[in-house]
């Protein structure tokens, strides 16, 4: 029988689950709606369908030892989901104490960042690292701080929140209230309004002039970079000076080893390494200089939110 | 026989020391000059007679379990002091193995705001809490980070710098060399740039205006503002701003349950807690409002760096 655990990555369309051994194989990869039911015992109870069905059909030789779920605002000491704004639940959804009743077995939760945190250090770039921090870089900025071996989850379990550190005093306005957050400049849609507002601010031709804000994604605009187009370079170099000032001030908190960026953004490669990479030396206290080392996440990104869930159910399973 | 510990200071000047029994009791307090030695096995003799001269003063009835040292630039994991910029060594010392030739028992070293973190822990206000940081104002502003019962030292041993996170992009010229630190605005020596700041850029009468820079303290400043004098109130308002703002950022890292401020600046009192609380709150990301506590230390400011060192000695027979 070989063990695996059980990882669920819950988001607001979909909640993808899978089936991963201690070596980070995948042995099963699939998905329910996570919209639309009329509470979340519903939602619950269609999971863990599914996730029994898929079970059945993974055949038998494999032993399913514990659960790890990301979720956006989860809070790994209660194992509680609270207040997402993306979700259709929108109080504190006691989520592990309910899906016990479907699975009777170890289980914990945290938030996506964490999750992909705890996955970089079982599977991926950050194996034998005790001191390190993953920053996500998607629609927003989520990062998972580990100090000692372990997360940083703080006194309520929401620690780890550098998208929200403050850049730019009255600067851009975030989905969270307040204004000039991390993640209105360094994120996929970070690098959209910097790109917005070099349209506005120079005269440079650019094809990025022909794309509206709704349909540019980071994707047309590394595209664009590549073929040299200035607005498009401006836009990741500003993206990156900004992301590395901010990062040289997490060093100044916990003084990781490495840092690494996961998510969209980080498919520009250099685009965005180079100039993060910079300013992040330029920003560092002298001590901290020349031995940090920032790198693209060790985990791929097609699964690495259910890898990630898994890790936390494995690292459970150590304690 | 009742145990202590010795607890040892090392400062530009003066080295304090003082033996503490496990309550905080403090049975001696000495000090030996810091500078003027030929070498740091000089200086290492000289403190150890004294050292051992308060110990045979003290009486019969001790029993003297360990030693922690506070010193600027201490590495924890190394037990060095590396390149302290006011101290007479501008190398790496290695302190506790030196040291140890004369006291050989368990021995520990960090820098002063860390073991003003673990004093806070044993002895003052944070005793029980798990998830707390401590911020000194002195001259420079230093930080002691604490995450599950434990200082982050970080991978090098130099974690907890928050003094310089960065406030304003190309902002004051800092000591470290970078521009913009915190400890540039948020320190007995950044209140005196504000006021001299203010001075030039307002016109209101104040008795400041009659003070040379190097003549000016925070101490003036604080008495200024209670007399009603604009400059200085409006130089404690913005202090408190910046500091707030920048500790809404420490918390989206590690999300602690309460921030003790230490040091001359905190003699201010509401001067300096009102606008810093006031701005925190709303600095914060919403899901950490109204339950991070911005405390005055626990600790009485006269011997608080020999009592935080001895809280390292206790910690560390704890372990």
């Amino acid at each position: 029988m070989k063990d695996i655990a059980l990882g669920i990555d819950i988001g607001g369309t979909f909640t993808k689950f899978g089936f991963i051994d201690k070596d980070g194989n995948s042995h099963f990869d699939n998905s329910v709606v996570t919209t639309g039911h009329n509470d979340i015992e519903t939602y619950l109870a269609s999971l863990a369908n599914g996730i029994k069905k898929s079970l059945k059909d993974l055949g038998p030789g494999f032993n399913l030892v514990g659960v790890g779920i990301g979720a956006p605002n989860g809070n790994y000491y209660n194992g509680t989901i609270e207040y997402a704004p993306n979700l259709d639940w929108k109080d504190v959804v006691p989520f592990v104490d309910l899906f016990k009743k479907h699975f009777d077995m170890p289980m914990a939760l945290t938030n996506d960042a964490n999750a992909a945190a705890i996955g970089e250090m079982i599977y991926g770039g950050a194996k034998g690292m005790k001191n390190f921090v993953v920053i996500t870089l998607g629609t927003g900025l989520g990062s998972g701080i580990v100090v000692n071996g372990e997360v940083v989850y703080g006194h309520d379990g929401f620690a780890g929140e550098v998208g929200h550190v403050l850049v730019y005093e009255n600067g851009r306005l975030c989905g969270c209230g307040n204004h000039g957050c991390l993640e209105t400049y360094a994120s996929a849609s970070g690098i959209r309004r910097t790109v917005f507002e070099l349209l506005c601010n120079e005269t440079a031709p650019s094809t990025l002039r022909d794309i509206s804000f709704n349909d540019i994604t980071a994707k047309a605009i590394a595209k664009a970079a590549r073929d040299g187009d200035i607005i498009a370079l401006k836009a990741f170099e500003f993206t990156g000076k900004i992301l590395g000032m901010k990062l040289a001030d997490t060093v100044a908190h916990t003084s990781p080893e490495a840092i690494f960026l996961f998510g969209g953004l980080t498919n520009a490669g250099d685009l965005i390494f180079k100039p993060t990479i910079e300013h992040f030396e330029n920003s560092l206290l002298k001590v901290y200089r020349n031995k940090i080392k920032i790198l693209p996440s060790g985990l791929q990104e097609t699964n690495a939110a259910v890898l990630g869930a898994s890790a936390l159910a494995w690292k459970e399973l150590e304690k």
